[in-house]
């Protein structure tokens, strides 16, 4: 339980990858009353600095003291930490925010997305879990139509960049893309074949039926966080050669028939959306554009005429922002903003 | 009509672009009877020379002249040189495949995959037409499986390679990537924004209700080729950094319900079609895989159990080849079958 102060102690384990530093930039952004902040890394990359405010930080070695005082611990540095340390927080008297996937599924921890399940927020029991990166852009763009119009069925085919991997697969594009340039030979090593100038039809490991990982989480996620089990929902998932954003070919299908113009009268109003829609003036969301932003961008919005009642959608957010920091704060805002 | 003979005069139009370089490889590669090849362009590069067999062959300057004498022509020049030129070749004698989209959905224009209307094709009036990239390959894959189960609806999601928009296209990617590797700002020449490490969801251009002509042309093409007005079609295309060869994330509702492994033991002895589909093994196409394949290939093969009988496919073949220049010599190898 968060309990109102003027400011908080909070945590940030994994303070050294993608989403810890762009959750601590975001806690300065959007000043959230940090009164300590206290940076944990796993022996690889402790003793790093960081900057935040007008401090240099240095990052700590995770150990089972690290939470003692801390108010609020956000996590990303992976399941394994967050299973073995998450508990060790919320016992401590933190409230924990995971973004791994270790928590997401359990059924009495929370999983949020601001701007669709606020109020999930509140009933944890010391985890919160925040969702999967291709979840959190799809649910915000698609929780106002449902309310509107009730979604029975998702097909969805991902584009997802290589950040969504981390800080090596980043490089492992850019070395790819520079030895390809120079006629050199690629040799991979996080991803299981070139990326370069490639796609990967593979996210995660797979099951026997042959969905990845990332397409369970998709669909187990998304009827979690809208509360709805019998939503279903077809996810294919695939890394594209992108530095950043992950882009989403989304097909619904509705109760209700809903135009294309009653979709994106919708859409212009929902919050945490941006309808960026005007093809025949070539306006439409791209990853380069959503770059380093906090919205998830909607456009491409079309009556799907092979149903009923049916739309299309592309959807696009930076996957490092929305698709994790950002979100993790915003469920910590929420907690403050009810906190007793 | 093509009669039988030992050898043919075989036009190529557009014979410096990136269709028309495959197409004078692949008479070559297939041994196709070439008693002589023409090579015609526009004013910009004819002059240029282009290697066949041990020839070094001069490419020349279109003209009504052209096809005094040829038996085969192929077009790959775009719509208006088709429109133009394909009917002064037509009525000289000359049997026209036609690689543009000016032909494809008039009535009495075959429009032709030899994997799956082959004798489409003895039924033309001088003018074959040959598909789209895009749904060459997904009609390949999709045939047997609607024989089998008769497809209902298909949602498609494609990720195209910059190869399908030209040389151009390809010089930039190259370029643009270059210039973001080196921090140099990127000028958009082709596209109307940033392609590399970017995605475009747009091909052609939009129609009113936010559909592009690539998106149209999937739906209305398949729709010919099967010989099924009633299949409903829902299609996204998008642009990757890719060079060469488009990705298909394909799904299909049938009338009667297939297994994955039914699917897969009839994708298995599809004709053009290999089946690459053990994902746990990491066995699944990319387009780096199938660059200059002749076959398309058949991954991630599953039960779509969002719908009663449904199927998800991820499809890849090399647009330039089996989309392209490859499809239209396995038409002029069909005629040739059947002249008489």
């Amino acid at each position: 339980m968060l309990r109102k102060k003027d400011s908080y102690v909070v945590a940030v384990v994994g303070a050294t990858g993608m989403v810890g530093h762009e959750m601590v930039e975001i806690l300065q952004e959007r000043k959230f009353p940090v009164k300590e902040l206290r940076l944990f890394a796993s022996e690889r990359t402790a003793g790093e600095t960081v900057d935040f405010q007008d401090r240099s930080l240095t990052v700590k070695l995770l150990d089972r003291e690290a939470f003692e005082g801390v108010d609020l611990a956000l996590f990303s540095a992976g399941e394994e930490v967050s299973r073995a340390y998450a508990p060790v927080a919320a016992s401590s008297g933190a409230v924990v925010i995971d973004n791994s996937a270790e928590w997401r599924m359990k059924p009495d921890v929370p999983l949020v997305v601001p701007e669709v399940n606020p109020d999930a927020a509140l009933s944890h029991h010391g985890i919160i879990a925040n969702p999967n990166c291709s979840t959190i852009q799809m649910v915000v763009a698609l929780k106002p139509l449902h309310d509107a119009a009730r979604i029975r069925r998702i097909v969805v085919s991902s584009y997802q960049s290589v950040s969504g991997t981390g800080k090596e697969a980043m490089d492992e594009l850019m070395e790819q893309t520079r030895a390809l340039l120079s006629f050199r030979d690629v040799v991979p090593r996080v991803y299981p074949f070139q990326i370069a100038f490639n796609l990967l039809p593979q996210i995660g490991l797979f099951d026997e039926q042959g969905s990845s990982t990332e397409e369970a989480k998709l669909a187990n996620e998304t009827r979690k966080i809208l509360g709805e089990d019998g939503i279903r929902i077809a996810a294919t998932t695939v890394r594209v050669p992108v530095f950043r954003c992950h882009s989403e070919s989304v097909n619904i299908e509705t109760e209700k028939k809903l135009s294309a113009n009653e979709a994106r009268a919708i859409l212009a109003t929902a919050p945490g959306v941006i309808l960026y829609d005007d093809p025949q003036r070539r306006i439409y969301p791209t990853p380069v554009d959503a770059s380093g932003k906090d919205a998830v961008y909607v456009g491409r919005v079309r009556e799907d005429t092979s149903v009923e009642s049916g739309l299309n959608l592309w959807i696009v957010a930076d996957n490092l922002r929305k698709g994790a920091a950002l979100n993790a704060i915003q469920i910590a805002e929420r907690l403050l903003q009810a906190a007793p």
